[in-house]
């Protein structure tokens, strides 16, 4: 039989299976469904197993364990795909909003509702079907696969980078790929080839040693919050530009050829409008919407605390203020470099009566990646195949570290072969996935695989 | 027996009833005290029959009551004095910074040790302790005088305004007398002249409909976070000059006189700054500290929240961003119209991509008491006499509503005949007495009836 044949014939199991695994509540930031997470885990072990890997094995880290697969069978004249997936989920909460309970998974119309079915749970469960597709068909993968399937990825993987950096031999590979990204409609594939880094501080303004009275020492004690808002007010302007000395000498610019196929994703201002609930855009006038949101850095305070913030009137002088803030950031930013200039930056700025604590929380480079490269190629060829339209390139706004860890780590550029929508309610109530997309994920795998 | 001879044979009784009082722990905030605080108000009751005063009344309120006093025997041709004070505590926490038990009164050297010594127990019993001088040596007052002392000071008044309103009858008199504040050194007699109003707003920005992704929407959705911050850094310059157009068109400057005179105050910057706890002062150049923590008005961001404020990073663009915020207001400034103001201002600077509701928390008049009145003349002939040496007019920071409610509703001039010292450590452990201060309040307050 061939081997989409093969995945045409046997949708409904696949369906049922994908149901299974939603069904076990893996989430990972909950201690008290720690076995949950890790009965999710074998689970995906069984099913690697089941699907034709020869070697399949639960490695533990100091936190929930990470899933390894391997099926060298192809030979080493043949690239090896390295294929990352992960199989947490977010909390459901609030769990009165989900129309259907969020553990059991429930199908309306095309799309099957329930916490994880599209991130990332159905996505990376393509890549075990596309392997079983092969392994009954053909009883071999055209390409050498490795799989990492890893159950903290949406607690920030603290354990992942560490578990990469040690198992460097074993995960030697040639591409990456990873389906947890969307593209733009269910007719409309995209490929994303590039994600905006993250340089992520927490800055605290320090004044009086202790909270004083704001009638005593008012107009006479610099306020800690008052400087802090005056400092984050000065980091960019009303329109969004960053105005931190040197902020955008290392940004790669945009090429006109990129600008102009960027130019050619569709998009419905008013659906963005809606999405995103506000009544307009905002941001730097020369660059469009998906500019601003993929292409170009951005500044956001993502906190703000201090002083007195129960319901009624304290007339305190806080001793202290901080906030956190968050740079999205494009190549060729460097999150350290950018995170020591924001620092000297805020030092800079901050007047001699106060003191200024800049701690760096997180870090992650963003990464673009060769559209002209073979596997890329590939890609593209694959989509085309599948939904009878040739994929568009975008950018991401968000992103995905492991591409960058791969890149740094083990050397290899990554496909993010996603096939989520925009509409799919991720990490929110009644999260979905449009199972149609289920089924042309595994497709678009096969003929991705046949053709590298 | 002369008067002042009375009050100095008696002293130690005097010492041991306040402790008495002192004993009681009448924490008005708290409601396992609220039999305490009735308690207290009770024993008031009692002591204030005990010194002479003919009516004497426990009125209540809608939270704790109110103690009424009246002694009009002088008859229609002698002026009515309204003494104002308040019998309830702030509570004593922390604990365990306490040297004595906070409701012990424990005398160490001249000062006496107990939540409340200051404020107001002790300065409010100083005037009961007149009256019992005058009634035991010359069987009556030389004025007619009403009392008011309410327990809830310490929870913002919440009932005094009204009870004020709805008795003005009964509370009908020529001058207020209020003994709540401090002198500026146990030999260093002052009146406070002038007071500082208030005006509370709580103002809210918001964005987005619901929390987005800063990832996905940073850089196109304008974020309330960073915009609230902008528009608070708006409100003043860098130096404290507030920026909010009219705000000081109704300010009454210091006429040349009257910075002389308060250049006349000791100030010791050393210990101001270490009472602050900052390393250096801030605000207007042109005014010294005094001028600008007295008789300047002044801005302070009294809280701020939004977003993500728990340990770690989240890359949330929230949808709503608030911070309270207070100004301090000098005489001709009214507390509404310049909320209006503010409101009108934020309105206007805020960017159209964001809504901004602004809600008027509290609001209270400063005051300015002139200084030539008969009243306040007798007041500083009695300090003179009592300390052997002049007072010093002074203005506070501060905010004593009930003086702008004397003058707006019972249409009176208060006198602030305070006798605590700046380091009595009010509403913090430790606080204190000094008792010397406490004799001598009763012979100011004896000479000062004496002299209208």
């Amino acid at each position: 039989m061939d081997t989409l044949t093969y995945v045409y014939t046997h949708r409904q199991r696949f369906l049922d299976e994908l149901s299974d695994f939603l069904r076990i509540p893996s989430i990972s930031t909950q201690a008290a469904h720690k076995q949950d997470v890790r009965a999710a885990a074998d689970w995906l072990r069984t099913h690697l197993s089941a699907a034709g890997f020869p070697y399949v094995e639960v490695m533990e880290t100091p936190g929930h364990p990470i899933v390894y697969a391997r099926w060298m069978a192809a030979g080493p004249d043949k690239p090896t795909v390295l294929i990352y997936g992960h199989y947490d989920v977010q909390p459901p909460d609030p769990l009165d909003e989900w129309r259907t309970p969020p553990f059991t998974p429930t199908l309306v119309g095309d799309d099957l509702f329930a916490r994880g079915a599209s991130d990332d749970k159905g996505q990376a469960f393509i890549h075990v079907k596309a392997a079983e597709a092969f392994k009954m068909t053909r009883g071999a993968l055209p390409v050498n696969v490795k799989c990492i399937f890893e159950g903290e990825e949406e607690i920030g993987s603290p354990n992942l980078n560490p578990f990469i950096e040690a198992h460097q031999d074993l995960l030697a590979a040639d591409i990456g790929l990873i389906s947890d990204t969307h593209i733009l409609g269910k007719d409309l594939p995209a490929i994303i080839y590039a994600l905006r880094g993250l340089a992520y501080i927490e800055v605290t303004v320090i004044g009086p040693d202790h909270d004083v009275h704001s009638g005593l020492y008012g107009g006479a004690v610099n306020n800690p919050l008052n400087v802090l808002c005056r400092m984050i007010a000065q980091l960019q302007d009303a329109q969004g530009h960053v105005t931190i000395p040197g902020f955008y000498d290392s940004v790669r610019d945009l090429s006109p050829a990129e600008r102009a196929e960027l130019a050619k994703v569709p998009f419905d201002r008013a659906a963005w409008l809606k999405e995103a609930g506000v009544r307009s855009d905002w941001g730097e006038p020369a660059y469009t919407i998906l500019e601003r949101t993929t292409a170009r850095p951005a500044l956001d305070v993502n906190g703000i605390w201090g002083g007195y913030i129960e319901p009624g009137a304290k007339t305190v002088l806080p001793g202290r203020a901080s906030a956190k803030i968050s740079m999205r950031l494009v190549p060729d930013q460097e999150p350290q470099a950018i995170t020591r200039l924001v620092e000297a930056y805020l030092q800079k700025i901050a007047p001699p009566t106060v003191q200024v604590e800049v701690k760096d929380l997180h870090g992650g480079e963003g990464a673009i990646v060769r559209r002209d490269s073979p596997a890329m190629q590939a890609a593209f060829r694959a989509y085309a195949a599948t939904f009878g339209r040739d994929p568009i390139f975008i950018r991401e706004g968000g992103s995905i570290p492991v591409v960058a860890t791969f890149q740094k780590v083990l050397g290899i550029e990554t496909i993010l072969m996603g096939f989520g929508l925009p509409d799919d309610q991720l990490h929110a109530p009644n999260e979905k996935f449009h199972i149609p997309n289920f089924y042309k994920g595994i497709e678009t795998v096969i003929r991705f695989m046949s053709g590298l």
